[in-house]
C-alpha cells in the first residue's frame, strides 16, 4: 500500500480491464513521471469522452454529432445495411474497404444466460429503418459465436417477412470468435463471399 | 479510427506501458459505459497525483508529506537503513513484515549504457544521512540484476569507509530478475539471510 493519491490511481487502474495490479502499479509510477500536462490531457480527455461521445441517432454508432460519420458521407450506398453488434466492428469493416454501405449497431448480442434478449438491444429502431423500402440487404455481421449466430438468427426470422435480401458474411470467420479480432483479409473476403439466408428463394 | 473523444481516449491509452491497441481499446469502451461520476473520480485521481504526490524530504519514499509514513513511524528501527531502487520496492519489502528500518530510495540504479550515474542518483543524500552515526548497518537492496549489482557494488565501495556494518539481501532472489517481483517468502528468507559484503572483517 502506497501513501496518497497514488494508492487511489493504483486502485482505480486496477479497475479496468485487463489491467492487473502489476500493470497498475506499472502505469501509476509511469504516470507519477510523465510531464504534468501529458497527465492533465489525459484526464481532460477522459472527462470529454463521458461528456461529448455520444451515439449517431440513426445507427448507435459511437459518434461526435447527431447522426455519426459514415450516416452523413452522401457516397455510402443507402440500399445496403451491415448489421452489427458494436461501435468496434464498423471500425473492422471499415478498415477492409470492402463495404460501402451502412451501419447498424445492436449494442449487443441477445444472450439469455446474460438475461439480454431482443429488447435490450436496438432491433426496433432496425426495423423502422428497413420500413421505408429504401434497403434491398441487411447484412447480419454479428460476432461468429453462440450469442451473435442466435442474434442472426432471431433476425432473420424477422426479416423473411420484409421482402428483402439478408445475408450473413461467409464462413472463413472462425468459429467461436469474436469478429473485431479477424485479420483484415479474412473479414474482407467473409464479406465478399456472403451468403443468402434463405438458400430454398432465389435471393441474387 | 473511431470519431470524437474516443479515439482521443484510446491514443492516450496505448501510450500507457503495457497497453497495446487492443486493450486501449477496450478499456475506452469500458470507459465509455461506466458511469459517469466514475469516470470524473478517476481523472480526478490522475490530477491529484501529479497535484498531491511527492517524495519523502529524508527517504525519497513516494509521499504525501514532507516525510514519508516509514520516515515519521517512531516505532521503526533508525539504526538500519535499507537502500532499494524505487519506492515499489519499499512495498514490496515491506508486505515481508522481515524489516523494520527505514528506507533509502536512490531513484534507479547505475547504468552507463541509460547515461545514468551515481550523480543522478539520491547518493549524496545518502551519505548525508549516514553521517551522524545513528545509522549502524546499510542493507544494499537494490535489484539483483546488472545494475543494481552494480549499484550496490559502488555504494559498498564508498561506504568501507564508513566504518558501518554493509549487507545484501541473501542470494534466494533470482538473478537478473526483478525485486519487485520476487514472492514475499523468497524476499523475506532474503532479508533474514542477508551477508556483509565485507566478508573478510569481523562485520557481526
Amino acid at each position: 500500500m502506497y501513501e496518497g493519491p497514488i494508492q487511489d490511481l493504483i486502485d482505480e487502474l486496477s479497475r479496468l480491464p485487463g489491467v492487473g495490479p502489476r500493470s497498475a502499479q506499472r502505469i501509476a509510477f509511469y504516470l507519477l513521471d510523465a510531464p504534468e500536462e501529458d497527465v492533465f490531457k489525459f484526464a481532460d480527455t477522459l472527462r470529454r469522452v463521458k461528456q461529448q461521445a455520444r451515439f449517431c441517432d440513426v445507427c448507435f454508432n459511437v459518434s461526435q454529432e447527431e447522426r455519426c460519420r459514415v450516416c452523413r458521407d452522401p457516397r455510402r450506398d443507402r440500399t445496403v445495411l451491415c448489421v452489427v453488434e458494436e461501435s468496434k466492428d464498423v471500425v473492422a469493416i471499415e478498415r477492409t474497404n470492402e463495404f460501402r454501405g451502412l451501419y447498424h449497431v445492436l449494442g449487443g448480442s441477445i444472450s439469455p444466460i446474460d438475461g439480454r434478449g431482443p429488447a435490450d438491444l436496438h432491433t426496433r429502431e432496425l426495423f423502422t429503418r428497413l420500413a421505408d423500402g429504401e434497403i434491398q440487404e441487411v447484412i447480419l455481421a454479428t460476432d461468429p459465436d453462440t450469442q451473435g449466430e442466435a442474434t442472426a438468427a432471431y433476425l432473420s426470422r424477422i426479416l423473411r417477412d420484409f421482402g428483402i435480401r439478408v445475408t450473413r458474411p461467409a464462413s472463413g470467420l472462425p468459429v467461436g470468435g469474436d469478429l473485431e479480432y479477424a485479420d483484415q483479409v479474412t473479414l474482407g473476403r467473409a464479406f465478399e463471399g456472403r451468403r443468402s439466408m434463405f438458400p430454398e428463394t432465389t435471393g441474387s
